[in-house]
């Protein structure tokens, strides 16, 4: 239905996305959340003269999101029906090229014995051993069965690998025993088509194997969560807006070139993508502005810098709010709260500043989202309501 | 999805659900709900402690739901596409052991003269009376066709009929004229292979009228709300939990029993109630443990009984606290206002105590469960949700 109502203009909608910003009271912090307790006078001042608050649930009630849902359902996506492979997640998080057709995988070095996997993570092997082993598969294994490989070194023992050639799928079984002290496991086709994937990533598995078996503690490679690009409407034509992707962290870029959405530079810090925004503020209508530190907080438990992330963002606001977008919407993908240390399945707080809403006159945080006016809602009906903050709506019907 | 996500663990859920509990203000009673009313120390410490508040719409909004649906979708099941139709109600309700495959029916005697049904209730006769019939009844006619009949009283007028055999189906019209005055009518099978069923029921109706012929009053039966045993996922396949339900009335062990759940005891007293959940509590990860006397003091419109039926749970709630599961669930399957002395639409009050929630600090009732953080949702939503803070769902995606 949506389709219908699109307007053409050049109105803007920014959606600046702090990752895992939802929090629950903190033990030790007055029962406080960090959206609660951070200082944080433009955000609040915004909130308070042109401010509608609510909260959206990312996948379902009680469902914890990773990114890829996460982010999908915030542009509107349907989380369920949409989805983003973890091999897709792992080669953006290293900030490869993914291409249409490009089959990738999450990997990893492993200790192999007799056949067994006695060690899924090699020992955990430093970063630099990583670094040396991938240099050298590189140097060696350019292309398999005419298929070309390009793998990358991660964090620890891990790696990513994209194979790129005609005739991939992505239906493969992991390449994985999933558990310590089991027998190596070739991956399988599950599907008619998938044959030849599967024997491209297994002639290469062998070719790994055979390259480190004087290794004495990573001899073999484990590769799972074979996934390819998936085939999902492009943002712009979904929303008829050019839209401009600007984060600091490389899967999130590449969760938005899945979307179809430009990512021009790599801000060096939150003050060079500011500056980015405003320097392509005429040419997009859509933007996307991610911080990753309140998550990364989070994750780590730390009350005080999920605090001090959203202190930081307070600071660089007004560069955005200054250029006065139709709507300017402030919320999370999930929340990720610090006595959890991970995501969760906590509605996150939601602000949208907008000069058409019912302005709730209250500061921002978990317990006044509550009782906002746009309620709560599903993060994938967020989009039809930030257009029509944004005047992009049409009316529906006579 | 959920599927996918379930964890394998021994976290402990308890539902302790309040059949009826939801309510209205009271006139005459300060406008107050009983459960606003009540003195429940041990309710309102864990809620201000480390409870959630919110509301459960038990079928839709503005849809009064049975008993049937409403355990339906507290346990997760859609209550629209899952049904447990009246005929096993009734017979769950009488205590009666219903198999896969038994036909079940509500039935009640009559008064017939010449051909026509003058009082379907047969003027009300007393309990005894029925059971006089019945015995009657039971003693003459234990098959028809090889179909086998078993038949119990009810109060007053009613009974309820069981017909054991194979290939049975209940895809039969009521045998009853549903008003006084009108035609006696015979069961019709509404669908193909519901033939046999028919040809038993109707030989069924016509052997008891024969039995009857003598008596001046209840002289036939009337029998509807034809059903059997659904088919449903069991609970303990569908959430990998090992499920023990503890309830003093027949009708919800028997919709237990349908669920999959195990029923172990027949507890005399709440008291005894506790004692079989502690007793079990290391052998089972779920438990559904309910409370029938707020719904008969709601049916009865009797606010003084519902606040003290409230005030009497609260007693013996700390018996369970003590326990510390990882999620504990205090709500109703419906709402029973004491002014509308029945089951009503009004959503029901929900309170999640748990480690892992918002903690809103308030105490528990309608009001205060308006602005809880848990928020409105459907009830076949409430098991995800306990399932997450039950820390038995698994992150969605990548």
């Amino acid at each position: 239905m949506m389709d219908e109502l699109l307007l053409s203009n050049d109105n803007k909608v920014i959606f600046l996305i702090l990752d895992g910003l939802g929090d629950i009271p903190n033990p030790g912090f007055d029962l406080k959340t960090p959206l609660e307790a951070a200082r944080k006078p433009n955000m609040d001042g915004l909130a308070a003269k042109r401010g509608v608050l609510g909260r959206i649930i990312p996948v379902g009630t009680g469902i914890t999101p990773g990114s890829g849902p996460g982010h999908l359902s915030l542009f509107g996506y349907d989380p369920v029906t949409n989805e983003i492979g973890r091999g897709v997640l792992e080669v953006l998080g290293l900030n490869m090229d993914l291409r249409n057709g490009d089959l990738a995988a999450r990997a990893n070095f492993c200790t192999i014995r007799e056949d067994v996997v006695t060690d899924r993570r090699a020992g955990r092997i430093p970063t630099e051993e990583t670094e040396r082993l991938c240099a050298m598969i590189t140097a060696s294994v350019k292309e398999v069965e005419g298929v070309e490989v390009i793998i990358k070194p991660g964090k620890s023992h891990r790696f990513a690998a994209i194979f790129r050639g005609a005739g991939l799928s992505d239906k493969l079984t992991d390449a994985d025993p999933h558990k310590d002290n089991k027998p190596f496991a070739y991956t399988t086709a599950k599907a008619k088509g998938a044959e030849l994937a599967a024997r491209v990533v297994n002639d290469f598995i062998d070719r790994v194997r055979d390259l480190l078996k004087a290794e004495p503690v990573a001899n073999g490679a484990l590769l799972r969560g074979f996934s390819q690009k998936p085939d999902i409407t492009p943002f712009t034509k979904k929303y008829r807006m050019k839209a401009l992707a600007i984060a600091t962290y490389p899967m999130y870029r590449g969760i938005a070139k899945v979307l179809g959405m430009d990512v021009k530079d790599e801000p060096g810090s939150y003050e060079e993508a500011v500056d980015i925004l405003k320097k392509n503020y005429n040419d997009y209508q859509f933007f996307f502005f991610h911080v990753k530190e309140t998550d990364v907080a989070g994750e780590d438990g730390n009350f005080e810098a999920k605090v001090k992330a959203i202190e930081d963002v307070d600071k660089f606001l007004p560069g955005i709010s200054a250029l006065d977008p139709q709507a300017l919407i402030i919320t999370g993908d999930h929340s990720t709260p610090c006595p959890l240390k991970g995501h969760s399945w906590h509605p996150v707080p939601l602000l949208i500043v907008t000069k058409t809403g019912e302005t709730d006159g209250l500061t921002f945080h978990e317990k006044n989202c509550i009782v906002g006016s746009a309620g709560t809602i599903y993060s994938k009906e967020l989009m039809s309501l930030a257009l029509a903050h944004g005047g992009r709506l049409d009316k529906y019907g006579a």
